[in-house]
């Protein structure tokens, strides 16, 4: 493909992608295919000689397409949103497009320094103390990681490093290996999988403490895990914060949990990775009170605000800590000497290679300025506190725990059962895309707002399909007492259906 | 932005990156700039109300465009190629366009399946035992990872897995945290930092063995380290082979690593992160000889297939060994119950959170066709040639080791110390940008062909520039004999150039 083919080329997927954004709502969410439909379709073997690129993207269209579950689509709620926006499209390709490489200053400079520029902007907006930024006098500062997951394993292998430094200055005979057998992290039983992992990756023991019954791990409960475990020889080095669980998006409270950290010197470190976005919004900052007891913060940029995956923010208090943990020097690698404060930003992370990542959310911040930022977080709580009314309306429904954020849960009153079946049903009938979690014990149903189109008529659309839905399942009663039908019980089913 | 909006935006965008390309070699490849020269000149915060794209665009034209380093351009031969490409990108804008994510099969099937395909496609071109295939009927697969770095995490946290499991099921009462201080993991002395890396972030003793005088890891080398440790109660557990080193581009021979692996039940993982996209072609499959012994394999066709980082294909085995090791389970993430065997992905790597990667290398592989990924690397491999032959014909230098690949390694004869100045004279003057390493002790220049639109005439330019550099160091002799000059003797300087 040479520049004329590519100019034409680019401006079809161009077109494309708008075309695909405009026409979304006429797509079912989930697509309607068995696994292994593309697998055994394929050629065995990629073609010997290029094709045009009409036919790769007549390919696309034809192929790919189908088999798509639309992230971006007003009727997506499940999981968390993954975050996709033009301005970032338009980032995105500017970073592929010139295809650079930042793993030092010198291989590409604008790749380090913009990267300093936006963590420090996006620092600000959300309102992280000053030692967390690198424009602040200290030794902190902010840098983009591929994900959540990333992050909170750089954490871990930070504190450990941190801990054994600290460990071997009080007793310089100490036995390095054996020490590190006996530190163990913390987080709730309410942790993202990744969190759990980063414990497996990271050999670390991870203790899934007992949320309370709000989901939230507590100051008290920490302080005894820490005491037991100390109790027993071991040492306790990192504690995970969920600021935003992924079941119920909690908040695990820093101001509880940081001071027990301090005492102990365990490093804290913020997930938060869905919630900690609201922080552009003064109003929500109350989730991370007590953040300045934190050592390092994760927030997905990638997830709520509008940045496409991968762009996972993370600040620490410390980056000579990450310095320390990851230096591995070599004569075709030359650290940066300057005035100015620019990090070599491949000792603050796992891998070397590094993509100009910053170009995204640069372009995110600018095409939506800060404002744009907290309408597009104000507009999808307030699009849940609509499906909420909805919901609540209906009284076969429990709403429950109370909403928050871009967040609602909810379940049949008639048993976990019954909700599973909604859920199950829901997902066949491919409109909807909905997953579950569990509450105090009950099966519920997460209702996300994701997309950045969603309207309060998309909402009425979704809550629409789900009422449908129930009615096959539960009679709509008008008198207040829902009546359970069995799901094969069809005659039911359709008498219920014609009391509508 | 408007889908309106993004039409325009979007296609102004591909003009401006096609002008790149169509206009590159107006540039220097090195930018004129001090650190922080962003830096001191961004706003302090971001802004609040959103920025028209056009002035964005100009602003990315004005400031970040003067500060890369351009990795594209014709006149850069340091480090190793970064893959980019028209194809590639466009592959890249569909993955960012859409804006899925696949750590499921549902989340979007196609970005699993796509995934099982080109990389069935891809290890078939590079002629890998068809165990490393997913198409095979045994356990083994590829997967795309980030880089070669989290590869060869991967690969030793699965081998940490595998050989404690081994351990526990000969002694069920064995302690597992003793046992694991004991794992040593092993490679050569000229591997990358990525992989020396991987030991720091695994918590795993790394023993970087002498390499030969030709910078390869021997058989010999090997089984010896692993007596010594065994000797001292400690456990060999991982090894990984180069095969293409960062330095001089040496391959570790296989045939001899793979046996002594074998017999001591050690996972052998191979990166051949540059040097292993040759094994597209025939001629150069000799380099992988005894793959068949390798438990993983690992190339960044990110780096010489054309395809933009990030993009490491990784291929084992036994894909139970990574989903042993890495599989945490949640409710809200359902694995795929199917005939065909569909990875669930996210238990073959470290994050969560999955990109459609694979979309890029379907395009590139598709567009170029495989033989047009073997014309470029045949392309490469004879203009390193070309090269070659201009620097033989000038006696003040001298080529070592034997050239491989797109590596030229070249010294001057009258010393290191003027060697290391030319490399500081050529980085000063911008227009050609290569780095060094070390070559049995020697200070040597690294010379690789990195960009896709690199000609003979191209080849010429660069050495044009670093002879005429070498000129104001050392005298062109006629008669054979090379005299040298103190860098700051310019009276002598200007008369060799006079002499010229």
């Amino acid at each position: 493909m040479d520049s004329k083919q590519f100019r034409e080329c680019g401006k079809a997927v161009i077109d494309m992608l708008a075309d695909y954004y405009d026409n979304i709502r006429n797509r079912n969410v989930l697509p309607s295919l068995d696994p292994g439909y593309l697998i055994k379709s394929a050629p065995e073997n990629a073609p010997e000689q290029p094709e045009e690129w009409e036919n790769v993207l007549k390919d696309f269209s034809e192929t790919v397409m189908p088999g798509l579950t639309h992230w971006q689509s007003p009727q997506f709620h499940a999981y968390y949103p993954t975050g996709g926006s033009y301005a970032s499209t338009v980032g995105s390709l500017l970073c592929d497009g010139i295809a650079v490489m930042g793993f030092t200053w010198i291989a590409s400079p604008a790749c380090t320094e913009l990267e300093v520029i936006t963590m420090n902007w996006l620092g600000k907006l959300l309102g992280l103390p000053e030692e967390f930024l690198n424009c602040s006098a200290g030794p902190g500062g902010g840098i983009i990681q591929g994900s959540a997951s990333e992050a909170t394993l750089v954490g871990l292998l930070a504190a450990k490093d941190k801990m054994i430094r600290r460990l071997l200055e009080n007793d310089p005979d100490a036995d390095e290996d054996l020490l590190k057998t006996k530190f163990v992290a913390y987080t709730s039983d309410q942790c993202n999988s990744s969190v759990e992992k980063a414990g497996v990756l990271g050999s670390m023991k991870m203790r899934l403490l007992k949320s309370d019954s709000n989901c939230k791990l507590r100051g008290e409960t920490l302080k005894k895990a820490f005491e037991e475990d100390k109790a027993q020889g071991l040492i306790p080095c990192y504690v995970i914060a969920n600021v935003g669980t992924t079941g119920t998006c909690a908040y695990d409270p820093l101001y509880e949990l940081g001071p027990v950290c301090k005492e102990e010197n365990v490093w804290l470190h913020v997930d938060a990775a869905y919630a900690g976005a609201a922080c552009v919004c003064l109003e929500y900052r109350h989730i991370i009170k007590g953040v300045e007891f934190a050592d390092s913060f994760d927030v997905n940029v990638h997830k709520w605000l509008l940045v496409n995956f991968d762009c996972s923010a993370m600040w620490v208090k410390d980056s000579y800590d990450l310095i320390n943990a990851f230096d591995v020097q070599r004569i075709y690698l030359d650290d940066v000497k300057s005035e100015v404060r620019v990090p070599d930003y491949r000792h603050w992370q796992m891998p070397l290679g590094r993509r100009f990542r910053s170009l995204k959310l640069w372009t995110v911040l600018k095409m939506y300025g800060a404002e744009g930022l907290r309408s597009h977080i104000r507009n999808h709580i307030s699009l849940a506190q609509h499906f909420v009314k909805l919901v609540r309306a209906d009284e076969r429904f429990v709403v429950e725990p109370e909403p928050t954020m871009g967040l609602v849960c909810f379940r049949l009153k008639n048993g976990d059962k019954l909700t599973k079946q909604l859920l199950e049903n829901l997902t066949a009938a491919k409109e909807v895309f909905m997953v579950a979690c569990t509450y105090r014990s009950r099966y519920v149903i997460r209702f996300v707002i994701c997309s950045r189109f969603t309207t309060k008529e998309d909402i009425e659309v979704s809550w629409n399909i789900i009422a449908r839905e129930a009615n096959r399942l539960v009679c709509p009663s008008v008198i207040g007492k829902s009546q359970s039908i069995s799901t094969i019980d069809f005659e039911t089913v359709s008498i219920c259906e014609k009391s509508k």
